[in-house]
């Protein structure tokens, strides 16, 4: 173990605000990571602010990013962590129709793209690891497309995991509600002066959905990715981590 | 009411063996039927065959069918149907990840655009009546397009339900499992001479998955359209109705 | 056929505002009904009012009504029915733990007991039909009893239907929300002087639990118990049948 | 925080091959563990063998447990946890239905004593954590209490997450599947000769439940349970954990 390099995690939409804590934190565990997105002026800057990081410019909705994202890899994958978000806005009553499909081909083919540039670089113990926000069990028709991608990325997961599974190669679902973010505190700017209440007024109906009283932050998300770098998280293969701080319904 | 003429239903996918069977059911509990299909001749033998029904040529994954259906209303729709299949073939390790888009733009926006084409009709009452197969919930990695895009299907439904209900109209979500049709016979044959079975040890492979022992037939998938029609059926707004005969694990 | 008495349905909880509104319409439908409970005045005065009704004094509760009850067939049982309620008050805060055992005796073991009751009467297209409250899957801590209980029922039904499946004998559990009965609105009517409130503003929080806006009548519900007698709902085995007008979250 | 003594944790059935590995850990991450049980020998060696280990005898299928517990606490509790196994044999065919009852007295009513013996000692950041099995959302008819008591479990969760979050207490249900433990060898064994086959083949069949191709040991249990003590586990309060390595069907 001595002189090798240190072990090597993917990161796609590193960039984001939960790709970069992800990326952050992983770093700060020991790790390398190979930051996926499409923005080249971004990923650089992240490079250069985050020791660790090499960029690689790809766009996982187009069949190319499996060859660029297989090519920049030196070495076994420890984790791959599909954190692009989903640029989908509309209600079900407003949505474009074929949106959706440009949704499912961000991140259902998106996820696909990612795992099969990887794929000959998993080792027994490496982590596919994906986020589907918790919309996708509990949809609300004002985010349509959330709603019904993430509820195909649960689905798919599934089939990851029988598949790799066998290999010794794990697969994480993790399920954020809303989180403590500043694009969710910039949205919430937005909206609290569309509806005439104080911002504080307009938080506070995000924080009252979860039972725990507050929304979770990325540095928690963060710490969620990193404790499936123990080996013993082998034994959450297959699972869905809610990390929504008590924000469904559901007895799942 | 006397003179009006019978209540109208749409029927996306008439040509297919399940759509065929609801048509021809719906005919007989005495309404008419547009039959939505892409195939025109097709269309054109079943408005033949089957009195009451008119055809609709029409792409659902084209956001021109919102307007090639709409124009084909002549007064309140009683029920919608999505009865189309979704043609997306390969595992998750063989499936193009475009192809998840594809299947996307099918289905779920597929459903939109009906939904879209038929709301100036639809009245207190009127059912939205939408299939997805029970790997949504269930998959298997043999079949990930039907998996992946069942469960966004099974998300959007509910969004639909907490649109349309407020207006008086219910939505329902059909799931079968593997049905005994001529589709499915087909499959069998040819997989059993690859794998060296015979038909019969073939099939009994797909009745094991079933707890009743036995696949459900399209004409009791087609019963359980209609028995939409009644109007105690409000009760069942919102919810998935699983016509797998015993077919999946999980206690929902 | 032609002299053979109609065909004989089992209801536990018949002289209840559900149990009574299906026994009528299984009646209505022709068949006859064992009506099954604990109190013998109520149960007789069912059996007069109602042609076709047997009453039979037993508690589901205590294993001695395995005896009362298969003692009382006669012939091939056509449905059974489990309608009993569920006599468990109190929050997670306030209710005896003891009292979840009670519930469970009742609802868990009452199943069991019921079933082995009329088992040596079931035959292939037999019904086992059982009720669990939506709180089963999505529970409210004001109920604690009927959230906990209700979701080992629905665990319960599963398993039977593995179990009498292979028979021909099918399994469905009917999963009502609030229900517009005379014992909710004496609830209303409490709650609303509790609270300050005219009854139409407290009625109008249960409505507002369905996406339909209004709450399933005991008609409606009875009216799903006869469904079942048609031969087609073979394809229903080991569903729930979500009697809620929208009432849950989950896309389930 | 210098002199204060080390945080305190509650064990329910800390004798268990489950408990005694989470009491080890604990005791490991540096906390203090009451370790509660029936049966005071092997409690008081349980407390010979491991340091910072207090014995406390209770039943909690009783109410006596509550006082019996809340006595014994001498400061506020970080964790109280759940491990008592459910001793309640047989298939839904063959179980005593009163069985059913004893089962929701041990596990649901076992839960709210805990919790109202530790509640007074709750403070912000404590975990309520709690075991059941993967077979309450995917059962088998041959574990009929298991699948139906374990159901009611994760209702009851639900519910107390809800009452909890506020108070910042967060709640966690771990799900185990089966697990390679000593009761599980000797269930092998003795499965394995009844029907004639090796103890490997037998095991196998255990295995192939999980599509990790491998059962969870007690050891990646326990760690599931330590992870909880990191602060940013906040983020899955209201969650399940599915430690099951793949064991479950449904995409949740």
């Amino acid at each position: 173990m001595s002189d090798a390099p240190p072990e090597l995690c993917v990161v796609v939409g590193a960039t984001g605000t939960l790709g970069r804590a992800i990326t952050e934190r992983l770093v700060t565990r020991g790790r390398r990571v190979l930051a996926v997105g499409r923005r080249e002026t971004e990923l650089a800057e992240l490079a250069t602010e985050v020791p660790g990081v090499t960029p690689c410019v790809a766009d996982i909705a187009d069949d190319g990013a499996i060859t660029a994202i297989g090519a920049a890899l030196d070495g076994p994958v420890r984790m791959a962590v599909f954190a692009a978000g989903l640029p989908i806005a509309g209600s079900v009553e407003t949505v474009a129709p074929a949106d959706l499909a440009r949704g499912a081909d961000i991140k259902l083919g998106g996820l696909l793209r990612l795992v099969r540039a990887v794929d000959p670089q998993l080792v027994p113990g490496s982590r596919i690891v994906m986020f589907a926000g918790s919309l996708g069990f509990e949809p609300k028709p004002s985010s349509a497309g959330p709603g019904a991608i993430n509820a195909g990325v649960f689905n798919l997961m599934r089939q990851l995991g029988d598949v790799y599974g066998p290999r010794g190669i794990t697969t994480h679902t993790l399920s954020p509600g809303p989180t403590d973010s500043p694009r969710l505190h910039a949205l919430v700017e937005r909206a609290a002066a569309e509806r005439g209440l104080t911002v504080e007024e307009q938080w506070a109906t995000y924080a009252a959905g979860t039972s725990l009283g507050r929304l979770p932050t990325p540095a928690e998300i963060a710490w969620a990715v990193t404790l499936l770098l123990d080996p013993e998280a082998d034994v959450l293969h297959g699972g869905v981590l809610h990390l929504d701080a008590g924000g469904h319904r559901s007895i799942h």
